[in-house]
Parts: C-alpha cells; sequence; structure tokens
C-alpha cells in the first residue's frame, strides 16, 4: 500500500466516484497492490522478506505486509 | 485478483526475476489490487459489495473479497 504520506490519486478518483452510485459514509480509500505467490516448503521467511522488500514493493513509497495462506497438498 | 483463467503477465515477469535475487521454490506469483476504504457505521455490507462490484473490480476478468478490518474510534 502506499505510505500515508504520499498522495494516492487513484484511491481519491474512487472516494469521488463513490458519489455516483449513491454510497455515502466511506471518508478515504487508497489502492495499492497485492500479489499472492504459490510457495514450496524450501522458501524461508527471509527470503519472502527479499521478494516482498526488493521486488514487488517500491520501499521509497510503498509498505508492505505477508501474510500466510492456506496450505495445499 | 485476476480470476484464475486470466493470463497475468505481471505477475510471471516476477516469477522470472526470482531468480535473479537467488529465490527457489516460488512456483506461480498473480499481481493484483488492494483497497483500503475507511467507512462510517452508515455503510452496510450491501453497499461494500455495490463498491466493490461496480466501481472497484473489473468483474468480466477479476474476482474480488471483502475483508473486514479494526474499528477505529
Amino acid at each position: 500500500m502506499p505510505k500515508e504520506e504520499i498522495l494516492d490519486p487513484q484511491g481519491q478518483a474512487v472516494v469521488r466516484a463513490l458519489g455516483r452510485i449513491g454510497v455515502e459514509g466511506v471518508s478515504d480509500v487508497r489502492q495499492g497492490k497485492r500479489f499472492e505467490l504459490e510457495v514450496d516448503d524450501s522458501v524461508t521467511a527471509e527470503e519472502l522478506e527479499k521478494v516482498a522488500a526488493t521486488l514487488l514493493t517500491n520501499t521509497v513509497i510503498e509498505d508492505y505486509e505477508i501474510v500466510g495462506a492456506e496450505v495445499k497438498k
């Protein structure tokens, strides 16, 4: 997601568009990216951290969060 | 996220780039969008559904999931 101090014109465009579909009560929208990775057991948490910080995120303007999901057999 | 049957060239580019930073064991990457909305109590689940389905998602090629987060006072 864009860092809090970074302007997010795409999110602001969504806020303005909400009126058109008659939805009120949304004070802010931020748009970011989401990546879903399929990894095997050999991939460590440190490696995932490296992938997120060097390849998937522009850490100057974006923050990231790594979330684990289900184990596929 | 892009639907499963939709090609995701951005995700595939990430898969190819993983070798460059020495990470193996990632078999697939899919890139999608994430929106964070700040809403007040007046916004119903049906309205959020409408926002997601009509404004935030191109339902021809993308799926969406709505996840609740913390309550700010």
